[in-house]
């Protein structure tokens, strides 16, 4: 089979690998029919997170079940299905807490041994805790286009939402215009908030945004865009600073966007961040939680969203390509070229 | 009037001063009936904290209004008022998003020319939005005596609850036994929290705690009280932590005793804490949230449950005093010979 295999910074080739095989009864083999080109897999492609020169990558994808273990009791082969970008064992305690994503048995697709999401097939841990079927009957292309981006940044965008505690008559900013924080600006919007701010310079996102739910576009940065926050908002800052980023510039930002007594989520992979001072926290009361979202734990609840029809994250995808094409799909996601990549097999 | 004043650490002392009069139209003149001594009080009696000379200091009290400026409607002569520690306007952005301690016209009393609250007369600003009325035949001692501690400590532990999410169902670890945490163990008690695990080396206020709702109390620190949480907590660590102390020890304790996905609360005033790593909040999704409890907005709702008798926060004083012991009533707080000092007038 084809997949992606990580070289060098800006080196990713596609090769044929062997087919994957059953090493646990628990698992499952999925022939992939999407995947996606994820904004973190653009940390290593740029040598800035460090992965091993051979390794397999990506972990956003959706396929048909073709082989299960003998202890997979809920999916069963022809199944069409979606999974999380972290796998998880769905029993341990993290997971009965509702943390998936920090399942003591979980891990990234491409890493541990596992296939990559960014190949023809791949070989899934823990089929039933960590795969959710999509029902027969709504797998048209247009309809998994739509549920593809809850295997990652729609669930991710969700958390930052979640996390900042966004709920009806907030008023939400969004500080990130990629795919994560438009999925962000979709969450919101979904979760009520009164007013929602994208901070976005790219005009053909800051397009997206809007028909996400933002309410104002800010096309600014730094203290121009503290700025017209404050404006907005009585002077005080907003309920909620959704951190989609995850650089020291962007923490800045929404630690000063945010009002006093407000929250910020973040979900953008902290890259030399400096610590945060409990005496800033303190004494505007402001609080932080944040980090890799439990998608396995959302994925039901937003699902049940995107079949119905009320969700639609679909339009980040602006740009597809075959595996074939794979190179030149990062290129664009790293030129900005595109916002988010779909790989259709 | 006799007051307390501040003249170096260890040396509080009480003198005759003028009594207050009102400057401005929207003031009020407060008799004082109880104050009562708070460990916070203790930073400067310690000199830890910086506190100028001369300054008068307590800002916990509880008494009768003798005079109110013209622009004062809802407050009148003869009523019984309890007021925040923080004093506030009411009507800034920050009253109006509910976070009265961040009140941009507000402040501590003693400070900003204002009278401190361990006195015979204070001078109360902004009287109709920070002076709450104790209703005409609930003023007993008893009652008083149980509604005193709204002025601070309930509402601080109360916060610290609040900001970390404690609720239903919930498993709860408290770090820190003075007043504040016995208060903040009462407050996860009344929100309902399943398991409230309370830190205490101390078996009087160990004692307190059981009384205020703890089902566990873990006699010790460090290392040996992480692994006792852990072992309670199915080894993820506790779904909230409220953190009641502010020292660096305790701020580790408190991030290695919360679970992944997990809250900590914080309400100690932080003395040389180190900044919050990012990083590590990322990995562990915890979040952290806190500071100065906005009392003023806590009190309508925790005084309606003191009312009602299903609140009573009053067995923290186990000291009583009068003014003129004061120095007295410091010693035994600093010595930890008392949990919470009340001065009656």
């Amino acid at each position: 089979m084809k997949a992606g295999i990580y070289y060098s910074p800006n080196d990713i080739r596609v090769e044929n690998v062997p087919d994957p095989k059953l090493k646990n009864p628990t698992e499952a083999i999925i022939k992939v029919k999407y995947a996606c080109i994820c904004g973190s897999d653009l940390w290593s492609y740029r040598g800035i997170a460090s992965k091993d020169k051979g390794q397999r990558i990506g972990h956003e994808f959706l396929g048909e079940v073709v082989e299960t273990g003998s202890k997979v009791k809920k999916i069963k082969v022809g199944d069409l299905v979606l999974a999380p970008f972290w796998y998880c064992c769905g029993v341990c305690p993290e997971c009965k807490n509702g943390i998936s994503s920090s399942c003591r048995n979980g891990g990234a697709w491409g890493g541990n041994g596992y296939d990559g999401g960014q190949g023809e097939m791949i070989r899934a841990p823990f089929a039933d805790s960590c795969l959710f079927v999509i029902p027969k009957g709504q797998t048209s292309e247009k309809m998994l286009k739509s549920i593809l981006p809850l295997t990652d940044v729609m669930c991710t965008g969700h958390h930052a939402a979640v996390s900042a505690g966004v709920e009806k008559g907030k008023t939400v900013v969004v500080v990130g215009d990629g795919a994560v924080g438009l999925c962000a600006v979709l969450a919101s919007q979904r979760l009520k908030a009164k007013k929602i701010i994208l901070i976005s310079t790219h005009p053909d996102r800051a397009r997206i945004g809007r028909k996400f739910g933002a309410t104002k576009i800010i096309s600014a940065r730094g203290e121009q865009a503290i700025k017209q926050v404050k404006k907005l908002t009585l002077d005080a800052g907003a309920d909620c600073v959704l951190e989609c980023v995850g650089t020291k510039e962007s923490w800045e930002d929404s630690q000063q966007m945010v009002r006093a007594g407000g929250m910020v989520g973040f979900v953008g992979v902290p890259q030399g961040v400096p610590g945060i001072s409990v005496r800033d926290l303190f004494s505007r009361n402001f609080g932080v939680k944040g980090g890799r979202a439990p998608a396995a734990d959302y994925i039901p609840e937003l699902l049940k969203d995107v079949l119905s029809g009320k969700l639609d994250p679909s339009p980040i995808f602006t740009k597809e390509i075959t595996i074939d094409q794979l190179a030149e799909g990062y290129k664009a996601m790293d030129k900005r070229e595109a916002i988010k990549v779909l790989i259709k097999f």
